[in-house]
């Protein structure tokens, strides 16, 4: 019994050493994943941002689409802020490393009003997603500020 | 009554024609949109893979988290594949456009089995997530045999 107990403590501690990092085969990985993750999200927050402020029809069904898409977006890019990808993007600062409770918070405010967008689109009034984006569009403007070069 | 009709149908033709490309500022952005999210997707899809060929431990909730991205991406990058983007990227066979509906089939055997890997990894059992693993990877090769130059 002590052995396979011992055993499948070993297998834990395999299974929780595997690094973060290993979710990337090369730290380039890293910073596509990232940015596909944020063009993407961008992409579709700008056209709701076209339509909340009359540069585009307001299309209930494509700004809800796009919400969703921001929602799901939103989860995405953490991962990818590995320190071993510090050199290699002149658009992260490096405040991103070196206050990384701060990042996190920063991107925790995204995560909390990205769902919220997207509950506002499913309503499909145009008012409330217009709050709604604003207050989402205020989490990415404070990152942005603090940690993305412009 | 008439006019208001009228304006009714205006209003719905000016809605409907819109072209697709207007989702997109540039050719380029296109290209980069598609190209985010088969990045996303394909980085997923490796995990997964890594798990189904015992080259990583099985992590259930890992490739639970994975599969359901890669079920959120299969749905992206199909607007991307504009006709204005057909000189744009090397990898893009003329066949996306030469063969629409053979191209939107090969699409949506991705978009049919997509949803089921993500099921397969719901129920944290790795015989099954090989088995959605496998499906799934097939419709990515008949697409990319196809569709994309190696």
């Amino acid at each position: 019994m002590k052995v396979v107990a011992t055993l499948t403590l070993a297998a834990a501690a395999f299974t929780l050493a595997i690094p973060a990092s290993a979710q990337f085969a090369k730290p380039e990985d890293a910073v596509k994943y990232r940015q596909s993750a944020m063009f993407i999200m961008g992409q579709n927050f700008g056209r709701i941002g076209a339509m909340v402020n009359g540069k585009a029809p307001y299309d209930p069904a494509a700004a809800q689409t796009s919400a969703e898409i921001v929602a799901e977006m939103s989860k995405l890019p953490w991962p990818g802020f590995l320190p071993a990808t510090d050199k290699l993007s002149q658009k992260a600062k490096s405040e991103i490393w070196a206050e990384p409770a701060k990042f996190k918070e920063a991107s925790e405010r995204l995560a909390a009003e990205a769902p919220k967008l997207a509950a506002a689109a499913r309503t499909q009034n145009l008012e409330n997603l217009k709050a709604a984006f604003g207050e989402t569009a205020k989490t990415c403007k404070n990152c942005h500020d603090n940690f993305r070069n412009q």
